[in-house]
């Protein structure tokens, strides 16, 4: 794991609170809001991710000596840095549930602490949540196109950098069945899963001596990698005979693999040959610059594939890259407070803030979230963020609250959970969600709407600014 | 920094080393290539880096007690086990030079180590090399377009977790003057900046306070956030008074930053301003999804900007994300190998091998790398590498070896370089090579060719496997 200490921040946030601490302002009281503008790939929803390890990393953040001295080094106050020595983490976090599906403008986590320590996190909540997010999204989206087949992360070699570590761990939540990953598996508890590279088969003088050696000690998960020299004329037809030698045995050759050429093709016609050869029970794993819409393709060619491993487009979170996740500050001293901006959707809400799932009789998701002032208990009608004339009723709707106190005056609240936990409440939620919601071209749009009182509190702060 | 352990690899690396392992293949001598297919952006070259972390990781990595506890969970044989506890990197590594340029096709490092190393360190080595190789090269075209202004890298919060740490780096050896990343400053001697956002000015009541206060506490680098509320209505106009009174105590205000709207429009209209005021010492900064292509149109619009805080598009190195770079066997015995492919360009370059940059008579790079087997000295005539009709003569030219050994018998041979020598080198590199191959549109294609020995081993082997 990466070993984050308090300078994984960026320096502004020393130089703001060098200026709070000196002008007797670091025990100002701040809330800021962590959420996203716009869905990542297009899509009509986000799985909340990184929570945990967010969680962890900021239990045990400080500043470690290498930190102080270099601190000294660049010039910081003496004073400010004694008192840099001593943080801790020791606010509130508000937060959605990890793996939660969650949706644009909406506060997905809020922070309420003093100014300094709510700066000073910032980067490293961002950093931790706009990626795993953005991972287990992408994820997600490839489980939908892959239905009940099994996908597997090979990431970690196009990885960026250490992302790829916390990737596979993404991965797992979006919906993956396990990774080739071994460090991620061995910390996270995500299934490990791997056997065989070309350079294994080439670095035999041939084929079928190659996949004979791996065959016998690897009896129990023997996959083999069949388009080394020509997937037809050579990798199967020697698949197919190590398949018999070992069903000589009593054993039973779990699968081939195809990682090039047309996957459609090669995987219908080594399909056919090896139910041909009574070798219905192997099973057949692709990879090759897999993503959602090749494996879409794949499915609607029913092409017949049990497993895809599925590598840099995953864990890059290609094309998008990044979610564009902010920190905004919503509150400063009990007083609520904005950012104007030119670009009216770029306008933050104030206040301390609750969101609201509305639901349906069947306790489905209609697909809209109400945000509301931290006070209010329950809403019946929320407004459009930027029209004023457009509404909605939910008065008689039931209505979950979504934020959740995690950790209160720096001490941790909530359960520790493991991925799996994550995972299975994860696609428990996504069941509520209409599928029109999770389909890749023109999704519906997921509604966010806001609530009287939270209205009138905006609308009263930007004409204070205006005057 | 992150806990690299042996573990950081895919498990096929382990599933097949144990195979070698149990078959007594265990000593296999491999020789394995580095190198990329596909130049990332579409540009006319790439900046080879992160090979410093990759030698530092290597000369400590081995399996940690977490790691043999869980391989023997997984199932592994208990022999194998045993021989992984003791595992170390006893290779030799012969690489290019952190910094040079590099080119597809040509190897860009060589590992020769038994088979069971080379394969534990193979997804090791592709995440570190590739990952950095990406956003040097991605920063490298930002500096193009930038020419001689500052560029800082602002991305740790929208990077891939902390893959965030190591774009920092590979961002400086592409030519970046500094980072926001306090903790990269720390560890790898970039020189860090950071100033206010808009948070700080929101914390205030008013904008001309909050700017007042942060003058008074950081007088020598004051930056000031001018469009929080309206750039040129209420930013700048207090940002003038704040550097007026800045003055009258004989200080300077350093710059005004802009982080939203026309970037080009607001940068001349403060310029304009600025200079009426008789502020024209005053820089002025910009930051807001920069990339390189709205950095060249910033300059191409001769926008009066001074600094340029570049972040997601740079630490992702969006739209690429990745590149694609691959580590395919050469040699396993002393006898060379080869992967065919349908895809006549991913048929793979059989021995250890030399790699020779050709230049003129002004030491300047002509455009051209040859690819040898290892012990020719040097090279007359090179081949493309997939069309036997086209070569080109480059006996009368100086030629450089561009592959050293750095690590023998897993002994660091290179002396260690600091970021600061290796970007200085980078910068003398690309100064030799002509400036088509720098442009963004249609750059010139840098000639990759093999040597006449090596192209008749490589067609040998393949007419070999086609019998």
């Amino acid at each position: 794991m990466f070993n984050y200490t308090a300078t994984y921040t960026d320096k502004y946030q020393l130089t703001m609170s060098q200026v709070y601490f000196l002008k007797g302002q670091k025990d100002i009281k701040a809330v800021f809001d962590y959420f996203f503008r716009k869905l990542p790939f297009g899509g009509g929803y986000a799985i909340f991710a990184g929570l945990e390890d967010l969680l962890n990393a900021l239990a045990d953040l400080h500043f470690d000596k290498q930190d102080i001295d270099f601190l000294r080094r660049e010039g910081f106050n003496p004073d400010f840095i004694d008192y840099l020595e001593k943080f801790r983490f020791n606010g509130n976090i508000y937060s959605s549930t990890e793996g939660d599906i969650v949706f644009p403008i909406r506060p997905v986590l809020q922070i309420e602490a003093n100014i300094i320590e709510a700066q000073i996190i910032e980067t490293l909540l961002l950093n931790i949540l706009n990626f795993q997010t953005l991972i287990a999204t992408k994820a997600s989206r490839m489980r939908q196109a892959a239905e009940d087949r099994v996908l597997i992360d090979f990431g970690l070699r196009r990885a960026q950098g250490p992302g790829g570590y916390y990737a596979s761990r993404a991965a797992f939540l979006g919906g993956f069945n396990g990774t080739s990953n071994v460090l991620a598996g061995r910390d996270y508890g995500i299934p490990v899963s791997g056997t065989m590279a070309h350079s294994f088969v080439e670095s035999y003088n041939d084929e079928l001596s190659a996949f004979i050696d791996f065959a016998e000690v690897q009896p129990d998960d023997c996959v083999l990698v069949v388009d080394t020299y020509d997937t037809l004329k050579s990798g199967l037809p020697n698949a197919i005979i190590v398949a018999k030698k070992m069903e000589a045995k009593g054993q039973r050759l779990n699968a081939i693999r195809l990682d090039s050429g047309d996957l459609a093709y090669l995987a219908k016609e080594c399909r056919r040959k090896l139910d041909n050869a009574g070798l219905s029970y192997v099973k057949i794993a692709v990879s090759n610059q897999l993503d959602e819409y090749i494996i879409k393709s794949l499915m609607d060619q029913h092409a017949p594939i049990d497993v895809f491993g599925v590598g840099t487009s995953l864990v890059t979170g290609n094309p998008d890259g990044a979610l564009d996740g902010v920190y905004k500050l919503a509150s400063a001293n009990d007083i609520p407070r904005i950012k104007l901006s030119e670009n009216i959707s770029k306008i933050t809400l104030p206040h301390r803030k609750q969101v609201f799932r509305i639901l349906d009789n069947d306790d489905r998701f209609i697909g809209a979230d109400a945000v509301t002032v931290s006070d209010e208990k329950d809403v019946d009608v929320m407004h459009h963020p930027m029209y004023p004339l457009k509404s909605l009723f939910v008065g008689n709707n039931a209505k979950e609250p979504l934020l959740q106190k995690v950790i209160g005056n720096g001490i941790r609240l909530s359960t520790p959970r493991s991925p799996l936990e994550i995972v299975n409440y994860s696609l428990q939620r996504l069941e509520k969600l209409p599928d029109e919601y999770k389909r890749f071209d023109n999704p519906h749009i997921y509604k966010i709407g806001i609530s009287t009182k939270l209205q009138t509190e905006r609308d009263r702060l930007i004409n204070e600014f205006k005057k």
